[in-house]
């Protein structure tokens, strides 16, 4: 176990890393804590969670949605939370974005930590306290900005996890060595998932590297008015194109950076050569880099986005691997430079 | 008019007094702006409101519900509101929670402002960043706490509250008096409801010191680990008997402020000349002071309560008018105390 401590608004968090699940018993009073996790986690780990109280979800981000929020809710209701629960969300993004937004809501707020069980949920999605749900095929049109009390990493629910979800979830850690990080660039270039899947020391180095990475940009900039809109480098085109076709989180990402990519190369300088290597690191983490779309509907729920505004969407463009900006494109521009890659 | 400014975590909230509505277009950009207001309000004065976007939402505390949110957030998306759109609550309590809470949940927050049209979102619900929805009979089961940019009081839209709305917004200020303000108690025994109708000098003074007694409370414990709790001084009983019986919220908090009154006389030394004070007023002010209840079933609803946890409930107790305490009394405890009452 190693861990690191960082201070929000008015917030500390703690992470444990590379920690066993047990654990948790030293850090929270199972008599007032509910566990939320999903069929999946349940299915397979049942017998490690028979001692708490636990509601179980179904999975996946077609469930990522208000009824499931409301499904919760009856059953704290039931269950007699109140404002000293904790709630513990155990599981994928999905999980941990609906257990955050719960927590945030019920009664004005209760205190709430996470254990993300995916490499997704792991690198990004538990940490840094955005949370929330989708409306129809909109991405996160209600949440809040609220961080927990802690997380805690044990790597040892990553044996059950599918290969699909490894490549889904290097997505986002390619992401951020893109916006930030060039010599994590190179390390996933000189390394591959089945180099991660069997050096744990490895992997627990990667892991904590991304959540110094993110935390850092979240503490500078929490409520994203600047630097945090970064981490959306992908994401505006990628989350267009994800619930309408679909996709897996980081295959939609993925697709997104490759967009975001070549925009850069367009009206950015941004080196062809730097585009190959990305290219290049995608595939090798058996990511799709390119999909047939349909541009006025991926468009339309572009204009809806929360990165849009008066007519222009901010775009996450790069200088160079390992450096981003903010870039706003007017609306008409940006149909243009998405026409030239029909 | 006359303003104030007070500082809450991180945000500072203006207080514009008996100020006219068309000053709003001083205060926020008109095309950015999207009013929430509810029926009773629009069909009275549509006319004030048709240079601005409007989403029209069902009146009363039986709306106070999930469907009404999900309305407004896919109406928000159908006019692309978006994260620079600025929410503005104009009607009575159920309005501006509602339209707090969807601000604070809209693409993880929207800024927002309200303008409260009834006594008792003027003196009372409008103030201290507290909104959210009931979960079926169990009141204000979701929201946040979250503070508005400012809140505009227009008093002429007084002109068409109905009486029983003016008895029932004196009752949270009855209250304010009772927990912290004997001064302000001999206010209201010395004047009557037509008093404040008639003399808008001294209506205005009367608001402006419940919102600045309700708001120096909110700013030492904006979240409400301490002296925040103490405005809820008759809202246990309250809160269970409000929706069960279907009772107006002012008659609620009336007859939840003698229970706890009763329950102040009797284990906590609180006079019963005093108690009588406060019957006197209340019976002034056209309020109820006792209602024929099921004890099982409100006592069923007072454990669920937010003010509930660990076997005891948090009660607010009177030590004399214009001064009370947060008494935890033991479910069992307060089970025999309200036999008593029967």
């Amino acid at each position: 176990m190693h861990t690191i401590e960082h201070s929000f608004s008015g917030k500390k968090v703690n992470y444990y890393f590379n920690t066993e699940f047990i654990y948790l018993d030293q850090l929270i009073e199972k008599e007032n804590a509910i566990i939320i996790t999903d069929e999946n986690f349940y299915s397979l780990y049942q017998a490690k969670i028979n001692s708490w109280e636990v509601i179980v979800i179904k999975p996946g981000e077609e469930n990522k949605q208000q009824d499931t929020v409301n499904f919760i809710i009856n059953e704290l209701i039931k269950k007699q939370a109140n404002k000293k629960t904790c709630i513990l969300g155990v599981g994928g993004g999905v999980v941990t974005d609906i257990a955050g937004y719960v927590a945030s809501i019920y009664m004005r707020g209760v205190s709430f930590a996470f254990v993300p069980t995916t490499i997704l949920a792991m690198a990004d999605a538990a940490v840094g306290g955005k949370n929330g749900v989708n409306a129809g095929i909109y991405k996160n049109v209600t949440g809040t900005i609220n961080q927990p009390d802690f997380i805690l990493y044990d790597y040892d629910f990553l044996a059950t996890l599918p290969h699909e979800q490894w490549c889904n979830g290097f997505a986002e850690i390619i992401k951020h060595a893109c916006i930030k990080d060039a010599q994590l660039f190179s390390l996933l270039e000189n390394n591959s998932i089945s180099n991660f899947k069997n050096d744990k020391k490895l992997f627990d180095e990667v892991i904590a590297t991304n959540v110094q990475l993110k935390t850092a940009i979240v503490i500078k900039d929490e409520f994203e008015n600047g630097e945090r809109k970064l981490l959306n480098f992908g994401h505006t085109f990628g989350h267009a194109i994800e619930n309408l076709y679909n996709l897996p989180h980081g295959h939609a990402i993925s697709i997104g950076m490759m967009m975001a990519a070549t925009i850069s190369e367009e009206i950015n300088n941004f080196y062809s050569t730097e585009k190959e290597r990305l290219i290049q690191l995608l595939k090798k983490y058996q990511l799709p880099v390119s999909i047939q779309y349909n541009p006025d509907k991926v468009f339309e729920i572009m204009q809806s986005d929360k990165k849009a505004a008066n007519n222009s969407i901010n775009y996450i463009l790069l200088n160079k691997i390992g450096e981003a900006i903010v870039q706003p494109i007017s609306i008409s521009q940006l149909r243009d430079l998405m026409n030239m890659q029909q």
